[in-house]
């Protein structure tokens, strides 16, 4: 066997900082156990967590590690029918606890991939993870979301709220989406709210949510701004209205607790940290079907870079304010 | 039929303000129609939330009005099987939408009553109702207690608090009973609480809760105090954990939203004014087998009034300092 056979490269970080701590290292290929499987990388997207990560802002990550939590590749060891197959997944704890997919290859439990749908390429695949899983976990697993109730999505035009829009569009919700001003209602449109409100005025916010309801509020939210916004939200909310948050700008957030419980109000913490990848793929399982019948869209892709290009990657990431999905491609 | 077969006495306010609104009025004695049942009264509790109903101070509260929440008393008029039982209830609506209990009669849908405990006086019956209603409705129907989890209840020696430790005691929780200081720590230890710990200190508060648990924290709380205790029973909250809410002194409340959504909690508002005679009275037959096997305890009585000495009974609910129960005696 060869030094090519057995080595890889992978993108790793010692310690924590800038995006030039990651180093390409030539590092053992892993070899799958039972019930394991490597995963050829074909692509891997970079996510604002994977930066935060590699900065040292997560609590649980241990180094050396490889980062990088959403994958597609092809399954090149493992269980005999598994080997060929085209596969995507996403994990949290691809890069934190257990190496991650900016790499060239990475060993996973065999439940920790499913075979991508037909209608995405493996480019595409690569950026779906996050994005839908955090959607997904907290409209859903998290707020109880139930087909075709009224759900408010606020932040509708980013990564996780663009997801969140088109699943609760897909499961027939009446979909209001929150946008900061005008300028993004369109996008809001395109990816299926039948409403669009503005959370630039918090006081017209809550307003405008109530008109649209008959006066009633919305069922369910997900709330992506958090900071400020979050009482705006919940103001906005019909009695016993579930909202979920996933991240927040400023630490300590006012509420108007007397209108919280009075309302019966819940407030529902989501943190896809704590979903592994067998976790996730469960959740997968779940969207592939949206996908494959053409109601779920991957996100568009703004920036390709290589592996060698990482730190480029990882810094687009940070200061870019074009949009779309940063991808690493790596076979 | 004489005049005293067909009125009843009442109290009766048709405008808010202090206790002096409050008059005591001969009224039509209320006749059971189908389904329904005619309660004469024999006591009825006065809660703080009658005081501030008659203050004005609940949103949804219609006049001329009789007050009056919970109840105990005997069947006189509705299908013959119920008719002689001694009953005990209470609901969301009385005293609100729909007349109360501080009058000789109470007419309610058959639903709305249960046969009381035989382990409870007449009396004793009449002081159960919103305390341990809203323990239970706070802690099993809102944060989701399950059996034998860890319990912290904040605010362990009020009305609320006391029943719920009680309720989780019983049903073989590990309960931390927060109290403000420790005077109030053997009383806690007497209702069933495991550990004590005090909230005068809110850095400590959480830290004591984390030791009791093994660096966990708790898996559900009951936060009776509101406030800026708030955060602080979050801060003692394990991963996942439950926290009901359902009372705040404060309107604006700040919570560490980043803390929040990264250890996945959950805030519940409960608001047992949502529930009415008839989802109580569910309630009510989840919590007999408790008062009859002695596991649970109807609260002290604090003091005793006629329905004469209505407004006196109000503004003792107000002004004492002595706790225990007010109870109305009606019969």
């Amino acid at each position: 066997m060869s030094t090519e056979d057995i080595a890889m490269r992978a993108l790793r970080f010692e310690t924590f900082g800038d995006p030039s701590v990651l180093q390409l290292a030539q590092i053992p290929r892993p070899q799958a156990g039972h019930d394991e499987v490597v995963v050829q990388v074909h692509a891997s997207a970079v996510n604002p967590s994977d930066v935060k990560n590699v900065s040292g802002k997560m609590p649980h990550t241990t180094t050396p590690r490889t980062p990088g939590r959403d994958f597609s590749g092809v399954v090149v060891e493992g269980p005999a029918p598994m080997v060929g197959t085209h596969v995507w997944g996403t994990g949290g704890e691809l890069g934190f606890t257990r190496d991650g997919a900016h790499a060239e290859c990475l060993l996973l439990p065999r439940g920790g991939v499913r075979v991508k749908p037909s209608t995405l390429s493996l480019d595409e695949a690569a950026c779906v993870g996050v994005g839908y899983i955090t959607a997904w976990a907290a409209l859903v697993d998290g707020a109880g979301f139930i087909n075709r109730q009224t759900v408010l999505v606020v932040g509708a035009t980013g990564a996780v709220g663009s997801a969140a829009v088109q699943i609760a569009a897909w499961r027939g919700a009446h979909v209001i989406a929150a946008v900061r001003d005008a300028s993004r209602e369109a996008e809001a449109r395109a990816l299926g709210a039948k409403h669009v409100v503005f959370t630039e005025d918090p006081i017209t916010f809550a307003a405008s949510v109530k008109e649209i309801t008959d006066g009633q509020g919305a069922q369910v939210a997900l709330d992506t701004a958090g900071g400020a916004q979050l009482d705006a939200t919940l103001a906005a909310m019909a009695h016993k209205g579930r909202v979920a948050v996933i991240a927040t700008p400023d630490r300590h957030v006012p509420i108007d607790l007397l209108s919280f419980y009075r309302r019966e109000l819940r407030l529902i913490g989501v943190n896809t940290l704590s979903l592994n990848a067998a976790d996730c793929a469960h959740i997968l399982d779940d969207l592939a079907p949206g996908f494959e019948i053409g109601a779920l869209h991957a996100p568009r892709i703004g920036a390709t870079f290589s592996l060698e290009e990482a730190a480029d990657a990882y810094n687009h990431v940070t200061h870019s304010r074009s949009g779309g999905k940063v991808l690493m491609k790596i076979k």
